[in-house]
């Protein structure tokens, strides 16, 4: 009787979205992969799987993992963490079955796998008991901060990363008390956003970043942006916190 | 009389350490230059050069960049500001040179330039003047916490990147309002790091991470650290911040 050697995870990080943003490293695992697994909206093929498009052989086989849920649900409903559970559960699952089956398999983590990810979720169920490694990637804020062309901090700085779902005195008091900051999930809390960053004086040098290094990206000072415009939801605030900044200096 | 179109400057972030963390757009400016500029410390290589070793083509011309000052000098003496101003100027000027007269010049930044990196005092310096470009990198904690198999935030957490310089006082406020955390700058503040921590309960989760993703890189609970060893000044300390994470996966 023969016994098979179990195939092995990469949680690939696809950077944030350029595909020349892709490492080396990530090139290589797609190339090693025999499975390649994603995540994706229903309807749609998922920024991860866009992204690599150039490096997917033509003889892989392709697992889309397609979440059951929307990303702007009540996360706290007990419903929402039971579907989201279970969906990573049977992820999970299915996964397993390559890799016991010997089958190499890549996991498509948009930025970096273990960064705010999804990825982290099927790591925390597979990796006791397959051989994973994680391929870090560049995260979604060092895409747009580059694209700005705005360091945030230097030296001794803090740097705060906060969601912007958090209540208005919360966000407040973190931004209060932080140096640099980057704040994400903007969609409709930017109002809320705006409020936060006037009431510690932090408005003036706050940037509005929009789809960082997609070819439509763009950046642009928060305080002349149209306050009654939509923002989507993974558009990102950036403050710099660097107290030794010249003024001026988006690119 | 023929005009000379200046030179583009690349910012171009070397990842945490491991060659195969390279973006493809980092090896593509690299092959597109016609200087390699680096930050170094007297009679060392630098890191980043280390990093891209095996790309550089035989017939570029290289300028390194050697700091005046080492990095654990009083940052808030006036020699130490001017000493390192100087320096950053006279970088900038040699480097507009070659941009004068039409070479594009890759400047190297090890992780991630506009992180904490020496990068950004170039860039403000010369992209009012010249085409500069920021090509992002994974950042050191990136590569740290993929190391460790660590996921430190997830879903509307708070992570805070704090230096280990920071008083007692300031840092045990700081992570006492935090989910997760990523302390850099350890070295001789490790002692310091450690009680607080134990003050805000956060000593038994931390993951103390030396050396990222070089070869001899390795990570560890920080509980489990012998107390009296000295850790180098470039250690980082992982706090993971997410709640609903299941005890022992530290890969």
């Amino acid at each position: 009787m023969s016994e098979i050697i179990p195939g092995k995870m990469y949680g690939v990080g696809t950077g944030p979205g350029d595909p020349e943003l892709l490492t080396l490293k990530a090139v290589k695992a797609l190339n090693n992969a025999d499975v390649l697994a994603f995540f994706a909206k229903r309807g749609a093929r998922g920024n991860g799987r866009t992204i690599v498009e150039a490096h997917v052989r033509a003889d892989i086989l392709e697992l889309p993992l397609v979440y059951p849920v929307t990303v702007e649900e009540d996360k706290d409903s007990e419903s929402y963490k039971r579907a989201i559970d279970g969906f990573f559960d049977q992820s999970a699952a299915e996964i397993a079955v390559h890799l016991q089956a010997g089958r190499n398999v890549a996991v498509l983590s948009e930025g970096d796998p273990l960064f705010y990810g999804s990825y982290m979720h099927l790591h925390l169920r597979l990796a006791p008991h397959f051989p994973a490694e994680v391929i870090p990637g560049v995260t979604a804020m060092s895409g747009c901060w580059s694209l700005a062309g705005m360091p945030l901090v230097q030296g001794d700085d803090i740097l705060s990363v906060l969601p912007g779902t958090l209540p208005e005195e919360a966000l407040t008091a973190r931004l209060a008390g932080t140096d640099g900051a980057v704040i994400m999930k903007v969609g409709r809390n930017l109002p809320k956003i705006r409020r936060a960053l006037a009431a510690t004086g932090k408005l003036d040098g706050a940037i509005y970043v929009e789809r960082g290094t997609m070819p439509t990206g763009h950046a642009m000072p928060l305080s002349e942006r149209d306050e009654t415009a939509p923002a989507p939801y993974f558009s990102l605030v950036l403050v710099p916190g660097w107290k030794g900044r010249p003024q001026g200096v988006l690119a």
